[in-house]
């Protein structure tokens, strides 16, 4: 069977788009890892319109009960291998060898944070440890807390937590910081920001919740440890999107480069939308918006 | 006071901006006529993902309960006359001679359909008569409908209505269809359409919903009835950001030019969201979604 549109990822952008397209009366696969993603992880999601406070999880499971009202098929526990398109049909092979042909995509893949891989950084995530600032500096009020990774992003997290934080330390493990000059002045401006560098962290330690931090001071090659409530991880993203080589244009944080109004790709038929494009901000209503878009799209070219 | 941010329009694009702007800590003033503006006429939204079935109006309540967490200043009953930029700070001045200033402005100010202006059409809004096909079509499954307008929304609407509807009329008051070739084409060949030229509706009648609709036969001005259980206008919509003249480019449907990445107008600082923009689909999870990315926007503008 060739379905008119698949939809790969299980995010708020992929479950959005599914709504579209099952609304549009188009025959909509779903394909995907799992329903819960980045958001999954959330320990509190307070700026999805109509939630005012809502765990991550929660909220992911509204989604997939929201797109349960519609008869489409949802494939979990897919890692999807390749596409290729041939003619006008889409051949989306899985790691297991499946194979789903469908005359149009959206990719919703997502992105990933590339983990420390140090003890304590999953066993606290939600419960203080975060992969995103702009989601839960808030729950910091008055706090102090920690940001691994001194490039942009790292920095971005430093200035949103200063506003609402008493401390905030930033550590670089190499020896300078690597934002854009504007991001450090304003930092090194902000009284309440500790700058640290050559720090290695080696350890997230607490008993319930993260209480602190342990790194090695590269300069002196000693191990210090940090008094600290939460720990921000900003060291960059694992693309997910890999198996669109060939199809896409990426940019250079291998982001999925798309039209901003349609959510199309340089392939026509191929659309992405969320986390895994090129999109300026990485925000849940954002994503949902832009799965919306993605299906509309969609559903224009296959009129066409 | 100057406010770092003021935000124009109490919709779902306005509302999300709000709160993403109150989560930055930013100083946010938001002004609006109402809290329910196109949203809170729809009789039924499917489409907002989290909440598979809900009015527009209830909608747009938890909306604004949301934004209440956050305290806040919500002025209503505004209508915005002016808005004027002195050296960085704007000046918004209102109908009735109050004026309010900012450091950055969002406007979603919505648009609004353009009026019938026949018997019915308001009173059996809601209840038959509807303003978006993209909304309601999955409604009128099976059903018997009449479009109003024969420009490329009345064809599109026609269009996913006949996805659902038994029996689709479309009503054009002048002699021919003016919408691209290729619409028309499709509409031709679809036959649950028909299309009536030189159809002017004089008006909708019913019970307690829509039952019929009433045109004027301009070609042998007679009078006819329509059996329909679904009235839907696509008479073109009323631009409302007439206030930003000079500030802002206008598409040629009166739409507020952005770049679709960060909602900027051509004036740094003034940013524009939602179904007053010409982002390209019109939809609550879209605006919602582009409201957040101008108040994320307006916040980096505010700390350069």
């Amino acid at each position: 069977m060739i379905y008119d549109l698949a939809i790969i990822g299980g995010g708020p952008a992929g479950v959005t788009a599914a709504i579209y397209g099952a609304r549009k009366a188009l025959k909509t696969l779903l394909l995907t890892k799992d329903f819960f993603g980045q958001v999954g992880k959330a320990s509190l999601v307070e700026n999805y319109p109509g939630f005012p406070k809502i765990t991550g999880l929660e909220l992911m499971k509204k989604f997939k009960e929201h797109l349960k009202k519609f008869s489409l098929p949802l494939k979990e526990g897919i890692d999807v291998d390749s596409i290729r398109k041939e003619k006008n049909v889409f051949e989306i092979k899985t790691a297991k060898n499946e194979v789903f042909t469908a005359r149009a995509v959206i990719v919703c893949a997502g992105r990933y944070p590339r983990p420390l891989k140090v003890p304590g950084e999953t066993e606290f995530l939600g419960k203080g440890v975060s992969i995103c600032a702009t989601c839960d500096a808030p729950l910091f009020k008055g706090k102090t807390v920690a940001v691994v990774g001194g490039g942009n992003a790292g920095l971005q997290a430093v200035l949103e937590l200063a506003d609402y934080a008493k401390k905030v330390y930033i550590l670089e493990i190499g020896p300078k910081l690597i934002a854009d000059e504007i991001n450090q002045e304003r930092a090194q401006k902000n009284k309440k920001v500790e700058i640290i560098l050559k720090a290695k962290t080696l350890e997230i330690k607490g008993k319930n919740r993260v209480e602190s931090l342990v790194y090695q001071d590269l300069a002196g090659n000693k191990t210090k440890e940090l008094k600290v409530d939460g720990v921000f991880i900003e060291a960059g993203y694992v693309a997910t999107s890999d198996f669109l080589k060939g199809l896409v244009d990426f940019n250079s944080k291998g982001e999925v480069v798309i039209d901003p109004k349609t959510g199309q790709t340089r392939t026509p038929g191929l659309f992405a939308a969320g986390d895994a494009t090129d999109t300026k901000y990485k925000q849940i209503i954002i994503a949902a918006g832009e799965g919306a878009k993605a299906a509309l799209s969609a559903y224009e070219h296959l009129q066409t």
